[in-house]
């Protein structure tokens, strides 16, 4: 018979559950406080609608079947295309800028490796409808307060901003072609896990002059905004990006998460569609995959759903952000919670100890009771198990005086009670 | 390009998910408050999970398909299956009874009928690893508070209750061969939608005589627990059903929920795995199709996970229930909310906007704010079209004395404030 879950998803027992309901939960606040308000699409898509995005060679990563009726369909692997479809359908109905996040399940179909996922939850929040640079300040300081809201700080998290317009700016017509950037971004890309000359190598191997090579590697230094706006404000081409970073620079101050932010321009690659800032979040000490990744798309939502529109998002999943969590002991503590237990001590009680577990539960607390007739020491026990705070203990001599015990579960104290009374104000 | 779902999915926009969202919050809360815990399985299970318990023509309903890696799996149907895998696998350490619930999206693939779903959530509540009444009494309350908790009453659902057993200990041997039940289930199916004179015609070619058919229509007259007891304490052969449905309601009674409760033996089908009391709950008007079905599966853990465990529970979909709330005014109104918009009456001061946002975020506050320089009157109506409860109006001559204007958008009142002290205030 099969005991598992099919290879690569998860089952959620309830301890396992409730790390979830957390990260979940946490990422809906905060989006709230942000005034982004949620939505949902189909987890099931016309396999087309990701095809259209990134090409045919998406479908060998993509967990996408032929249904019943013919139709090519896949589980969703992301959710922007959902969301430029429905925001395409609305387009003139929807008030801008549109502010919406959404907390889907992802699937990817890719070669089993060990422990690998083919599922996992992902925060997204996209602004659609605004062009200039504060609502990239206003999305990025999403992504921090989310980790703030964790409990995290700028010691265990740190954002990487960059730009591809930057490396644009910087150097074409300054020592590199235009037609030289791709080549230029695959040997910047690796150039974090490659020793320094091999990184020379490659260069110079494009032909790029070494004038050019040394402000390459001055460029890739990683610098704080500030940093990184005192040395290129006097670069030739800049000035654009510059004044555009002094704004992003003094929004992030003013949402209160500029020192989470670094500007690190080796962040060249992530995905095609990204027409301006873009940013990362990882764990300061660098020991796990990004937490989040995100930036402007000003032109994916004409090209998937016909609308033009400028538009930025980010994607934060929860299997990282659980593991750092876990590493630095954000997550709360597992086990479970209860306020009461009624406990009878005969059978013969069972109706009074559903009567009072219904007039707790009628107040809004959460309240268990043996279904059966056991020994009160038992349902101690059961009651200490289910995480209870407190246990009503109903007695056939206190009953007839209307009386019961409560005992706190913490230190053992006990009170005698008017049944009536305590329930009253329970 | 693609406009809109594949048949049979739902987008959820804003609106429609805000609907979606109280549904399960309200859902969560009554499960919680009767000590249920939340769990959850894959989206996508092997098929073999599904034909174990139900045979292969199940499949004709599923969205199965083979995956790249040769294996046959289904989006899930239902979760039933997926709760015995996963007790199954921990039986022993998991504290009895199992008191789990689940909110899953369950999808089927059935014939494309206008307007039919191909995918719905479900709520799942569970029982396991209790065989008396009692937990019959207390599933079938936290399906009856769930309703009660969205407002609805007795005058707009009942809880129609039923058991397989009551026929067979009433009729067999008593003018119904054993043999002859599923026959006589087939017909007392239809008996609601049939013809006096068409159901008289069924029983008779049954070779049943005048007296048996006589007490099967008296038989078939919805009671309330009451009414069933009296009627049948005499009669022979049902002694333990009566002892049973005495204890299940004085349970029922003790928990708050009997006045919804009718016995109704037209009920006999449902899903072939019941093996005890069974129960549905419908719109007391018999407009809708039921919002709820649940009953006692004793043998089913066993079938399907090995582990021999008595076990009973309920699924409520979100459709049909919608529906029914829509109905009866019992949907929240809809539109967006939002704590705060902060408006600067000039761009300059969007960096003191924005350190005004974050400070009221800082304190759980919802709040937005125009991402550009925008006329104030046009800033009042965006506040007005997110719903903002209040505006702080920030304008340069105020600024400088450490002021800002307070304006509540219900009545229009504007109120003069030193912002540090309000800020630390809100």
């Amino acid at each position: 018979m099969a005991s598992g879950p099919l290879p690569g998803f998860r089952d959620f027992y309830p301890p396992e559950y409730s790390e979830r309901a957390f990260v979940i939960q946490t990422w809906r606040d905060v989006a709230c406080r942000y005034a982004f308000v949620e939505y949902d699409g189909p987890p099931l898509e016309p396999l087309e609608l990701y095809t259209r995005k990134s090409g045919d060679e998406i479908v060998a990563q993509l967990y996408n079947f032929t249904d019943k009726g013919g139709r090519d369909v896949s589980l969703r692997p992301e959710m922007t295309p959902t969301l430029a479809r429905m925001v395409a359908a609305r387009a003139n109905a929807l008030r801008k800028p549109v502010r919406w996040f959404s907390v889907p399940q992802l699937f990817r179909y890719e070669r089993q490796q060990k422990g690998r996922l083919r599922e996992h939850f992902q925060l997204n929040v996209d602004i659609l409808g605004e062009a200039d640079v504060t609502a990239d300040a206003e999305l990025l300081a999403v992504a921090i307060d989310i980790v703030r809201a964790f409990g995290l700080t700028r010691d265990d998290v740190v954002a990487r901003v960059s730009d591809r317009r930057l490396w644009h700016d910087r150097f074409v017509g300054n020592g590199v072609a235009a037609s030289q950037l791709p080549q230029l971004f695959a040997v910047i890309d690796k150039i974090e896990r490659s020793p320094r000359d091999v990184t020379l190598e490659r260069l110079s191997t494009m032909g790029l002059g070494s004038r050019a090579i040394d402000e390459i590697l001055a460029f890739v230094q990683r610098k704080s905004v500030d940093e990184f706006i005192d040395a290129f404000a006097g670069a030739a081409g800049m000035q654009d990006r510059v004044r555009e970073l002094r704004r992003y620079r003094a929004y992030l101050q003013a949402l209160g998460v500029l020192d989470f932010v670094v500007v690190d321009t080796t962040i060249v690659r992530g995905l095609a569609y990204y027409t301006g800032i873009v940013f990362e979040l990882f764990d300061a000490r660098g020991e796990l995959r990004a937490i989040c990744g995100g930036g402007r798309y000003d032109n994916l939502l004409e090209s998937l759903g016909g609308v033009p529109m400028p538009a930025l998002g980010f994607g934060m999943g929860d299997v990282v952000l659980t593991e750092l969590l876990r590493a630095r002991g954000r997550l709360p503590a597992a086990g479970a919670s209860l306020d009461f237990w009624v406990a009878g001590s005969d059978e013969a009680l069972l109706p009074q100890v559903m009567m009072i577990a219904t007039r707790l539960r009628a107040g809004g607390r959460s309240v268990e009771y043996a279904l059966r007739g056991q020994a009160l020491g038992r349902q101690l026990k059961s009651a200490a198990a289910a995480g209870a705070q407190r246990v009503v203990i109903v007695r056939p001599d206190l009953v007839d005086q209307g009386e019961a015990v409560i005992k706190t579960l913490a230190d053992g104290r006990e009170e005698r009670v008017r049944l009536d009374d305590w329930l009253d104000a329970a």
